[in-house]
């Protein structure tokens, strides 16, 4: 437990966006420090309301994010957004992004954005957003909202565990809108149709209804309603937000259950990814190479490689 | 290895549909048989040319698949689709998708098409396309197409390493294209604008082109091509068969490094994935969910209680 790291650690739960902005890249880039913090932050978290959102490249999720952030602090309530982008090393869209972004909340030491691009974290994005989260959490953000584009499984899993589960869409051809819907349709708390202004979007909140009609619900359960947004000029923000309160306030005593579900998933992903870290490092150097080779070879399939490294590394 | 099991195998071995269908059943529900079957084929595997197709919905990837599958038909190939789904438990979209597109080569055992859902693959997705797509290798599948939409990790994990990847975008607007851009542009081999005969295909053609130009390419290297296919009536697409033909030529010696790149992803997540097996075997009942309770409570910080179960369940 290094004691320089103490500065940053107090920077995040004073609330500094740079001792924040450190932090998360220290999480970013997987290093002992980052994951110091977080340990040692954990006992800070858990106050924190998690909206996530998620739709389609193009469905204006980070200005409705934005409208969110807007409806948030206009009842004074500190927010963090971590936008889950599957940029390249090479485009470099996730920072430009954040200054894009950045720009609207600027000298606002109350909002805290950051992207978080996929590179260095192959098979670690939903883990790396975990801790993000956590950070944000620490940080005394009261809202902390993540935005991510498409229907992967990572992004699914980790909109589908945040407090709240937006899906927004928008009016777009026929084939789309029912190649989206089998993904995400379940997941969604609320839905809301943005670019509503444009045609179709009548169309479009009637082929959701139709398909939730096909669902049944407990007498007393939360139907998802079907909010229209037109998040560029505003109109039907303050009603989605209201919405989200109603959500958050009908399912109180449920947001326990859906930590405890984030908190599993993490700790097996944890427990995975620790575990390769401790192998690499009980084994002889390029053991796990070796291993590849094999497999490759067709001298060993994949599985009984797997089961042999792990009695190598268990036994003592 | 048990003996049950040997009717399955060989009925994979010889190509039998039915007895690949119930195998990959078996991988799919992650079983002990279906790890049995992959343990035992791997031996007979690293034979057929893996394409990864991807794109977001409503690109007519399948349409796409269909006609690929055509044009290898035409060589007397054999082939194998896999199509990564993120459909739900609640539509039964995957099976439905399977009947439709398998009635396009019904009567013909040489095509074998399985859509995969995320159910019951939190985590595991990517680990079960590689044992699905290692079952259709060793079935004397020459070709093997896995088909995904979108931009999430997996997907695009699986589709980076396969032997060629092909990402197919469609003319739409603007700042659809820009987004998914940022995400997919890196992984193509080829890319396709499908459904060409719409406005906007050569603006589209032109905007990856000019991305492209932005990169940098060593004399001699792959330059990936910009293809325009209209997948439903066919246009292109023996085009694009003819540059999938001209990108195994070319990298035929590099194939084997990307396989091996395949096989190391594969392997690690295996090694996460049965450890956290080994750890539930060893471990007294309910020791991850106490874990959890405690992480949930504040008491102990996830990676600490990673750790503490690693440590616990490796020493002996």
């Amino acid at each position: 437990m290094g004691q320089p790291l103490d500065p940053i650690a107090r920077g995040v739960l004073a609330g500094d966006p740079r001792a924040l902005a450190r932090a998360i890249s220290l999480v970013e880039d997987d290093t002992p420090a980052g994951v110091d913090l977080v340990r040692r932050l954990h006992a800070n978290t858990g106050r924190a309301y998690l909206i996530g959102v998620t739709g389609p490249p193009g469905a204006g999720k980070s200005t409705l994010v934005d409208r969110l952030t807007i409806e948030a602090r206009g009842e004074n309530l500190q927010v963090g957004v971590v936008a889950v982008d599957p940029t390249s090393p090479f485009t470099g869209g996730a920072v430009l992004g954040d200054r894009v972004r950045m720009g609207r909340h600027a000298g606002d030491a109350a909002v805290f954005i950051r992207s978080m691009a996929t590179r260095g974290h192959l098979g670690g994005l939903a883990r790396a957003t975990g801790d993000v989260a956590a950070l944000l959490d620490a940080a005394g953000k009261d809202i902390v909202i993540i935005e991510t584009v498409g229907v992967g499984q990572d992004e699914v899993e980790i909109v589908r565990t945040a407090d709240v589960s937006i899906v927004v869409l928008v009016p777009g051809a026929g084939d789309e809108i029912q190649a989206l819907k089998a993904g995400i349709m379940e997941i969604a708390d609320i839905f809301v149709v943005n670019k509503a202004d444009r045609d179709g979007a009548d169309q479009l909140a009637q082929a959701i209804a139709a398909n939730l009609a096909l669902q049944t619900y407990a007498p007393g359960t939360w139907r998802p309603p079907i909010l229209k947004t037109v998040a560029t000029t505003g109109d039907g923000v303050p009603e989605l937000w209201a919405s989200i309160g109603q959500f958050r306030a009908r399912h109180a005593s449920a947001a326990a259950g859906r930590r405890r579900v984030r908190d599993e998933h993490r700790l097996r992903e944890l427990i995975g990814h620790q575990f390769l870290q401790h192998l690499e490092r009980v084994l002889p150097p390029g053991e796990l190479a070796r291993a590849v080779d094999r497999i490759a070879a067709c001298e060993i399939d994949p599985y009984s490689a797997a089961a042999e490294l792990i009695e190598r590394s268990t036994a003592r």
